[in-house]
């Protein structure tokens, strides 16, 4: 036996949310209807705009249901250092830290021929285009330090030598509070391999 | 800075999800925009309709879209038993286990003063009906072993003693598989007062 097919329908539906099992979809269908049709009810409506609505920054690829994302029409923002990264969250990330005060291109993925991601795939063309148009002196590369991160990191970095650019990334070593007990191998080497004098703090930052 | 409004009031919605916080909204409004749009799309028209269309059984008060659930409209059930349980998942568990072939009763909670719960919300009135003008012999409280629950069992068992009918309720004791030592001092406490002598298995049966 199981619950009525429309019940059973949504609680398959449900498992398209990352993270949710048949037990978890089961208590989410069961909630709702028992408890909470209205805000039942306003997610669905909010989802189903969001699948309509939402599309890229026509700038950055950012998610937004705006033509330009707030970064992109922001007056405030230094035009000559632009930041790539991977994902939407990973702009949040950095715009939440407050250390950026950049512009960003947002890949939307990373290189994976198993998945069958290519360069056409992450704007490339577009990037390099807008590269040439706009007054960037500095590209900070901020893929993820995986190995799909780094290969396209690499990819990036030889795809803008022809440019008149300085690229960067950022510092690889161990995370602020991590214990080094607990840290992984490939941490712990980048950290040794990247270690630092203390005489030359300030030449770091200068 | 956060994402733009309409992504934000998705990620917000999506929080009315048992066990979704922040974090994991975030995680599932993300996916879905990126990656599984359809998936998105069609989860909100499960979700539209089935806020709009589930309702409960005219006879045992159990979630469906129909007007009678897939258990009252069979004719291989036992017509003399009623077995009462406080949600339709409860009864799905019963139903999963195929030990029981009777009839249901589906509070859709238990008695809570602090929640403002009272015998009118759990369809007491409606169950005594039920109960007057159907053949039933024997009700099985089935509702949980807690605090509220046995409440509820309790209030019941008064109100079903003018009637004439047996009431009885599922035994208490160690779950199969459960290890002593994990178990907690009220569930051993029942254990030890409802302790059975070998000899009386066949009694108890029959
Ligand atoms: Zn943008
Ligand atoms: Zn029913």
């Amino acid at each position: 036996m199981q619950f009525s097919p429309l019940i059973e329908e949504l609680i398959q539906a449900l498992r398209c949310l990352p993270g949710v099992g048949p037990k978890s979809a089961q208590r989410m269908a069961l909630q709702l209807l028992e408890r909470d049709r209205a805000a039942g009810k306003h997610l669905a409506e909010v989802l189903q705009l969001s699948m309509s609505e939402v599309g890229h920054c026509a700038s950055c690829r950012t998610l937004t249901e705006e033509k330009l994302c707030r970064v992109c029409t922001s007056g405030r923002r230094n035009d000559q250092v632009l930041c790539i990264v991977e994902t939407p969250a990973d702009m949040l990330a950095l715009e939440q830290s407050g250390v950026y005060d950049g512009r960003y291109f947002v890949l939307l993925g990373h290189l994976s021929p198993l998945e069958g991601i290519g360069p056409d795939d992450l704007g490339f063309d577009e990037l390099v285009e807008k590269l040439r148009s706009q007054p960037v002196e500095e590209v900070i590369l901020a893929t993820n330090p995986t190995l799909e991160g780094e290969t396209t990191a690499q990819y990036l970095l030889e795809l803008l030598s022809s440019l008149p650019l300085k690229v960067t990334h950022l510092a690889q070593g161990i995370p602020l509070g991590g214990e080094l007990e607990y840290l992984d191998g490939g941490t712990l080497s980048r950290a040794f391999s990247g270690r630092q004098g203390f005489a030359s703090v300030k030449e770091t930052n200068g």
